[in-house]
């Protein structure tokens, strides 16, 4: 139960996003045009850090929906995303991309915990300026989706079949 | 020193919003709606909420620039600013107020770390639903600056004289 009034009908993020939508509208813009991008980072990337931030968080609804889009943009690993939320270290991703899930790790606890040493790992391992700040700022743009989310009481009432269908939906439709 | 090459000759968040501009005016666009309204909070108060979680977070050159901008919509009290960051509880501010500053650190650990008793205390103290939604949404996007200045190693090289005009320009004329 939501600890504000908003329509019920609407699940989880929707119903936020419906409550102002004057400022819905850039907060959408701004997922949209961040984690729909295939420049550096591939689309699937955006997804697993979004998901691996929001399983840091503990934020259900965000790690659930989020995994489900990751899934359909490496459907032939599918255990991908168990692997990355459990133990990255492990995961079958590139070095360079562990590397960035570090930072991202780091980042979700405070920016201040990421030191210099982590981004010369990541540019050492080959990542660009563009696939750091992307990195950073996903991150940071899930930080706020887990609180938002969390700090408003939303939950996701989706069952597992609900969730892949809209888990595909967006992975082939994106934000808007 | 950032950890990405960023124009030197632009200071902190501005450098930063340089860099990937079309995802800039998006995040800079919610920025202005959320941070000026009065409806529901005032602009003020909404700054404060912006300090207070950036000095949570221990993010200087945030709740420097905010803490500036904030003083300037209560030049009657000089002392307000440091009263919310140093213990908000004995702060010159309403119970309801407090309420909120009290949800908004609560927010700013974690999402999960608010409790519906929180939320019924605002509100048996006059929270509107809009004043909790919008402190949570505040203290949220304040997640992500934070995060996204520090974890890119970004800083403040302002002169306190230089962040009183820019906090009094800011006040004046928004984040546009």
């Amino acid at each position: 139960m939501a600890y504000i009034a908003l329509r019920e009908e609407l699940p989880g993020m929707r119903a936020l996003l419906d409550f102002r939508p004057a400022i819905a509208a850039p907060l959408t813009k701004l997922t949209e045009l961040l984690m729909r991008s295939d420049e550096g980072l591939s689309m699937g990337e955006r997804e697993l850090l979004a998901t691996f931030v929001s399983f840091r968080n503990n934020c259900a609804a965000c790690y659930g929906i989020h995994g489900e889009i990751a899934r359909c943009f490496f459907d032939g690993q599918p255990s991908l995303v168990e692997q990355v939320k459990e133990n990255f270290q492990e995961a079958v991703v590139s070095p360079k991309f562990k590397a960035l899930l570090h930072i991202a790790g780091r980042v979700a606890e405070s920016g201040k915990n990421v030191a210099e040493e982590d981004i010369l790992a990541a540019k050492h391992l080959g990542a660009s300026d563009l696939e750091i700040h992307d990195t950073v700022l996903i991150t940071s743009l899930f930080c706020l989706f887990n609180r938002y989310m969390d700090g408003l009481g939303i939950q996701s009432s989706d069952s597992p079949e609900s969730l892949r269908q809209r888990g595909r939906y967006m992975a082939e439709h994106g934000y808007r």
